[in-house]
């Protein structure tokens, strides 16, 4: 591309190596979450909410477990003003639920926040001024000195406004652009804050770092959150909270690296609504935890009628390939994914193993209300035995014997192929009977009947090939085995009948067994043939006559 | 939620500690790319992608820059294999591309994969087996010895078959599902395949480490890859390549990451498209370098054109957040952060600077040919005066007093929370017009004349108030302020003319200007007028007429 030399690196290195949280592995706790689903991710819609929309959201995000839920930015909209008084008068917010506001670091701005959340019962006030180096020469044309001022004296307000008012608000307090500040100044910037809050253990100060434009890879990012963890003053009275964008489609490994490298809480949305790319997608933080065995500390186990919500009320819709919440994520449509899926699933029920191991599955799509039928397992021309065998069996009741399945499941490749679509469950049970149950075409029988003789079985077949009736009889040692000899006997034909199973239909009212039986060609290969019926014997003649017309 | 228990890591850990890669902070150069999106990324759709769409894609990719794209799973359907000998037969495939063909480690499949790509000049041959612990387990239920067997003699018959064709085709290998295999096991059937092939300088062997299942935190595969470059054997003559999927959201931290911990290559799909949540998104790798001044060596300058044909072709569709290519990723609604926008393009423009900072757009739109009015700033309830007068300057050349683009902002604001749509630059132009350009009612003129008298100026002025006509005459320091104490003295108007600049109107052909007129009420605050006109004083004159009548 031309332009490259164009762009240069925007971000700052904290002044030492600060990777000590690589140490690390995995995130161990859910961090404290916060929502911004209602300012971050409703001002980022073509169409913003409206206030009903708002407040449906509202109920979903406590429904799900979310202890704290920026609702807006009240001085700077009316609705979003009116929004939150509704809130408080109308006594929609749980005890346990903190709303949080966000102000600008201005004066009038700062005193009509205020009283938007007059009657509140908890409330964090989140102020923040800009800090990067491209704000400050460019948007706020002001020095270091200037820029941090202007936080000093919104958190200066913030504690006065609250005294006055006799209320216990939290603070909240986020360099803006934190991603492309020079970390030192950051951190002096956030001390000076804190200095004047004073936050004490029962009254912590959060100092939130937003991504919020994505500069850097997400280790350079944790690198910048360890840096301030270790040299925040008040450190102990402080939650260290994240605010990561997705810019450059790392939202998620900074939020997780991040908390590796010290923060306690995360500022996020569903889905990863928010300004351009979005924010950080807090369902996939949330159930990335759960797949690794941590109690996440929210609810998605119903994803899909969230999904659903979160969709009618945003007019946003949800990717296929979203982690745990896209239509497709759980999908397997290539052959041999469908028949290691198949095989985990045996291994799950046979071994009932502690743990979840099912190959290409993260997690059990059950557990976020998702079902195996209709996501899982799902056939076209790339699929094969595997998941058309699991689908006849899981869904149907059919234990095919592995070569039929492979049979079946070429038949069905092949449909899917010829007709450019999907196979739904329906349609491949439909094409198994029409392949192979009961085809009595060009070969049908008009009478069966045995006779034991000295432990064998004697047998007087009556058939109809291509429109001639005629009438054999054989022996044999077994019935099915004597028909087959009727029946070669009959017409010649050239097979060994190589592979007879049957099983109970379970899932049929009537108690039909179904028979399955393959006969190997003088080519070497297969044919195939199943039999449904109440008598077991006629279920097996019946495959045995279907084998013989799919040759 | 219930059930966290039932999950545990899947992933396994180096046995000695591989971070050396977290020394740097950015990548430094385009690693090989390859596309897979004819294989993982075909396999994934509902509905794979016919013949005629698979030679249109593989067209894209060339375009794109592409140097080498496995083409499939020849052995494994039969217009997989159509496909291939097409591409070949009808001599598509450009002599610096090398198409890669993907089989597994098994003697037919490995056979028929040869016949497939005869005639092709440049083939690399990906060879694969599965080596997890979960998949031994439960899939093959092999011990390590076998499955490293199985990857042993795929390796010799590669070897022997490309022998006996006298072709020279490249081999990659892949322990399939590394991310849950045991790194010192996945080292071992890797060196063991490297000494079947006994790579050189000019035939260098691929390893290829997949993501198959995103079990970990990008740091810890980022140190498994350390761990293998670290210790594989021929290292000189090994290309390690990345196969990212995305269950966990980080496959674009696991190939960035990947590649400081020393991979040279990386395979992955245009917009992420694959198995469940997808292969790696390229669009996003390459383009997070382009932001970092680092050469991506794929061409995305007209990305528009390649998410349309890419939607064609796959039937997927491109979300509106994802990086660099969403249709959302570059628009601002916010008014603060349309104001920063607006303010860093003029210092853009006025200060030249080596290095493009503009705050949140992490690239120029235009370089991946977006533009600005359509993409970038946009007009909602959330907007403000500093997406509106970007707009109306950048558009309509209209050149708006700071104070009025508030007054400005406000209007179309209201105009958009109460229609609950976003407003198009069009309807924001015409609403300006609509509001405060000539607006001749209740106040209108019906003649002004002027004399200058003693270097003042008198002016007589007819006007019309509520239908009543009347002429008044007054003296001013200028005409617009001669006219101002005429129309006072006919109506007793209170206001104070505080504002008043004009520019000429460039976009228009018959060489008209424009005027802008504020007046400060008794109570204080700001109105706004508008005139334009050919003549600059009767433009001066309009603008306050409209002033007044805004009061």
């Amino acid at each position: 591309m031309k332009n490259s030399s164009k762009y240069k690196r925007q971000y700052f290195l904290p002044p030492v190596k600060c990777m000590d949280w690589t140490e690390k592995d995995h995130v161990e706790k859910a961090p404290i979450w916060c929502s911004v689903d209602l300012r971050d991710g409703n001002q980022a819609l073509v169409i913003p909410m409206n206030l009903e929309q708002k407040v449906e959201f509202f109920k979903l995000l406590v429904e799900i477990g979310f202890k704290e839920i920026e609702v807006g930015f009240p001085a700077a909209s009316e609705t979003e003003y009116t929004f939150l008084r509704k809130l408080i008068e109308e006594d929609l917010i749980p005890d346990d639920v903190t709303i949080q506001v966000l102000t600008q670091a201005r004066e009038h701005i700062i005193k009509k926040t205020f009283e938007a959340v007059k009657g509140a019962k908890n409330v964090i006030v989140h102020v923040y001024n800009s800090t990067s180096l491209s704000q400050r020469e460019q948007v706020f044309h002001k020095s270091k000195e200037e820029i941090l001022k202007i936080a000093v004296e919104g958190a200066k307000l913030l504690k006065q406004l609250t005294e006055e008012a006799g209320a216990d608000y939290r603070f909240e307090y986020s360099p803006e652009s934190f991603t492309g500040t020079e970390p030192e100044y950051a951190l002096e910037v956030c001390n000076a804050v804190l200095d004047i809050w004073q936050p004490t253990a029962d009254r912590k100060a959060i100092i939130n770092l937003p991504v919020t434009v994505e500069h850097s890879m997400p280790h350079v990012y944790a690198s910048q959150v360890e840096y301030m963890c270790k040299n925040l003053k008040y450190r102990e009275n402080v939650v260290v909270s994240l605010h990561p964008h997705n810019d450059r489609g790392c939202g998620v490994a900074d939020a997780e690296m991040g908390i590796l490298a010290g923060a306690d809480r995360v500022e996020g949305t569903l889905f990863g609504n928010g300004e351009r790319t979005g924010n950080v997608d807090i369902v996939t933080l949330a159930l990335n935890m759960y797949a690794q065995g941590v109690e996440p500390e929210l609810d998605f186990t119903d994803i899909s009628s969230i999904c659903k919500k979160y969709e009618s009320f945003t007019g946003m819709t949800i990717n296929e390939r979203s982690p745990y919440s896209g239509a497709l994520v759980f999908a397997a449509f290539s052959g041999s994914h469908q028949d290691a899926i198949a095989k985990g699933m045996h291994w799950l029920d046979e071994k009932k193993p502690e743990h979840w191991t099912v190959p290409y599955l993260p997690i059990d799509p059950k557990d976020v209300g998702r079902n195996y039928d209709a996501d899982v397992i799902r056939i076209n021309s790339q699929s094969g035995k595997g998941g058309v065998g699991y689908i006849l069996e899981t869904k149907f009741g059919l234990n095919l014997p592995p070569k039929m399945r492979e049979a079946m499941g070429y038949t069905a490749k092949a449909v899917s192929d010829h007709t450019h679509k999907e196979l739904m469950p329906e349609e491949i049970f439909e094409l198994f009977k029409r392949t192979f149950e009961n085809v009595v075409s060009p070969l049908s029988l008009n009478g069966v009947h045995f006779q034991q003789v000295n432990g064998g079985i004697t047998t007087q077949v009556t058939s109809i090939f291509n429109g001639k009736e005629i009438t054999t009889e054989a022996e044999g040692n077994g019935r099915l085995n004597a028909v087959s000899n009727a029946l070669k006997k009959a017409y010649n034909f050239e097979y060994d009948l190589v592979t007879y199973q049957e099983h109970a239909l379970e899932q049929s009212s009537s108690s039909k067994a179904i028979a399955y039986v393959g006969i190997r060609k003088p080519d070497g290969t297969l044919s195939w043939g199943a039999g449904v019926d109440v008598d077991i014997i006629r279920a097996s003649i019946d495959a045995l006559v279907t084998a013989i017309n799919n040759r």
